[in-house]
């Protein structure tokens, strides 16, 4: 092209790349909204099956409208046929995410028309999508415990059916709430790395199934989703409550990362943490894991004492790890849970992408050589 | 963020997202280097393992060290245990680049330190991707047709090989020289949709498998690798060479697109095309394809005499149609030669991103309303 190349920005980062109707993000005040909707309302008074409607179609459902779509959504918990044979062939070592990755991504050959991008296929695929895919995750980590496979119960919601099938028992209704609000909080952030790519790959015509499993890829990288695993590593690093401060300070003298805080987006505090502070506090009275919830709060202590200033407070991983070690999942099944929940955001994001689609290309800018010669090989 | 946001630039037309040392692209001169080589020269007398150590390492290897990297590569011809009872599973009416993103993302489960991203890593996942992808391919479509997998020769050269592993024969020089040029043609194109995407994903410190999965779901859409699909479709479409013209005249008056023409970057015509424009003739001779390359050029020369003063030229895709049609491959094969050339690519690029990286994060732009109250169901 003609037009001198603007300068460099690395990652992207200020430009605007698309824009969204789902949800708003103001870092220095600290606010995230859904469709204009505070995510402390939503996380106190919704569900995740009404987040999603809410993301999917820019307003709150009617009683009896999410009614139906609760009903559509349970239709497709169960794995089409032969995915569970699938999921047995897997490594037990398997890490999760690459399992997602992969079964997400076969999901597209047990559909009839897996190309089809019309809105109304493309709203079906992510109602399947998102239906399924904690029948995945359930029945690949039973597959590596040795357990057979619990088929869902769809008399249960989203989060609910999950643990059932994870646990093959019941989950209580703390359980389930904090599970829940975990998925609410989680559902979507404007266009983060992962929403980005499903958008970036979707732009091509390609297919839902494609946009995903992309997205999922991403969201496995520890500058992403993958994050939460590196908060519990730290809290299991730090032997009680009365090392974190040690723990912390060392680990800024040495200029080294704490994990689980600091965000591109949130100069303040992330919203999605407050909500999920109080959550965890709860959930570690009620699970006798109150030791991990106050090495938690001893290091946002002293982080906020040494580095807030410089605009570094707690995100969202940082006490999603404690929430999730309480519900009882083990540490490389933290990334697949922010999966479950992104998969919603992905999904709206794919079919607003759909919606006067532009093909993602910007440019390189080339910093090789030029002209030269093709030298045969005798004489290099 | 406090800043406002620049003015929305659809598909990031025009932006500079990353910086490259492999090919650059004069599209109004229809230049293509690879590291500083015109692509002609390299379809003329360099090879597809010559051209991948060269993208790779940014200079062309002496001969020892051709011998060294194409006997690493060949090392990686044959698939890790447990593929192709994988590959076996795939329904066969299932779409080839499905079951390729999926197999692709399934090989992570068969290596053993799939998330390491040093750069030593890097290069010998890339090799292991690379070198294996061709007996995936081979492998499903001999499964499709009812016959059991060919094993890989390590004695022959990459494009030969697959050719015997798809065929269970070895295949001419001519056709493998036509196969190793489509390959090398292929192998790079600057800041395209999958090679964008494949930077987007490992930037979030991902693995090498998800990128390249990433990068095979969006080559699989129809505005990117999926147009040669697009072109063979249309040839079938027209009877004979006779009736070229007026097809084409029909759909330029109804303001049809014509598939194979036009390029966002090129407003010359496209260097790769003139090089397989060549081939696609003689390949078209000796396997008795005459006409579809006599329907292929009729169609160029209506539209040059119509459009070409817009800067609508043949494209890639335009003539890899005829070249993949007289090698004997089947229609749907036709985006998953793109990915075996193209993974070059995306590995190179991963690499490039992994040096210096910085997590693709840009905003949208939100454009939905604020400060919505959270109503209780009933008063909805």
């Amino acid at each position: 092209m003609t037009t001198a190349p603007a300068s460099f920005v690395k990652g992207l980062e200020g430009i605007v790349a698309a824009q969204t109707e789902m949800s708003f993000i103001d870092g220095v005040e600290g606010v995230l909204e859904y469709v204009g909707i505070a995510i402390g309302d939503l996380a106190k008074h919704s569900t995740f099956e009404e987040t999603v409607y809410l993301l999917w179609n820019k307003r709150l459902p009617k009683k009896q409208e999410l009614e139906a779509f609760t009903k559509e959504l349970r239709a497709n918990y169960a794995l089409p046929d032969g995915m569970l044979d699938r999921i047995r062939t897997v490594p037990k070592q398997a890490e999760p995410m690459h399992m997602l990755r992969t079964m997400v991504s076969a999901l597209a050959m047990h559909d009839e028309s897996p190309n089809d991008n019309s809105v109304e296929a493309a709203r079906e695929k992510s109602l399947k999508i998102l239906g399924c895919t904690p029948a995945i995750v359930a029945a690949f980590d039973r597959h590596r415990r040795g357990l057979d496979p619990v088929a869902p119960d769809a008399g249960l919601g989203f989060s609910a059916n999950f643990l059932y099938m994870l646990n093959g028992e019941k989950p209580t209704d703390a359980m389930t709430r904090a599970f829940d609000i975990c998925m609410i909080t989680h559902a979507d952030h404007g266009l983060n790395n992962s929403t980005f790519t499903a958008r970036v790959v979707i732009s091509t015509l390609s297919d839902m199934y494609s946009a995903m499993t992309a997205a999922i890829g991403s969201l496995r990288g520890p500058l992403h989703g993958g994050a939460n695993e590196g908060v519990m590593k730290m809290l299991n690093e730090i032997p009680t409550v009365a090392d974190a401060e040690k723990y912390v300070m060392d680990k800024l003298a040495k200029k080294d990362r704490i994990m689980g805080f600091g965000h591109r987006v949130y100069k303040a505090k992330d919203p999605r943490a407050a909500e999920l502070m109080t959550l965890a506090e709860q959930l570690a009275r009620d699970t006798g894991n109150m030791d991990l919830y106050e090495k938690s709060h001893a290091i946002e202590l002293v982080m906020e004492r040494e580095v807030a200033s410089k605009g570094i407070y707690p995100n969202v991983d940082f006490y999603s790890a404690t929430t999730y070690h309480c519900i009882g999942l083990k540490l490389d099944l933290f990334t697949p849970m922010f999966a479950l929940s992104r998969i919603a955001g992905w999904a709206g994001h794919v079919i607003e992408q759909l919606d006067g689609n532009r093909l993602f290309r910007p440019k390189a800018e080339y910093v090789g050589p030029h002209a030269v010669a093709y030298t045969p090989i005798d004489k290099r």
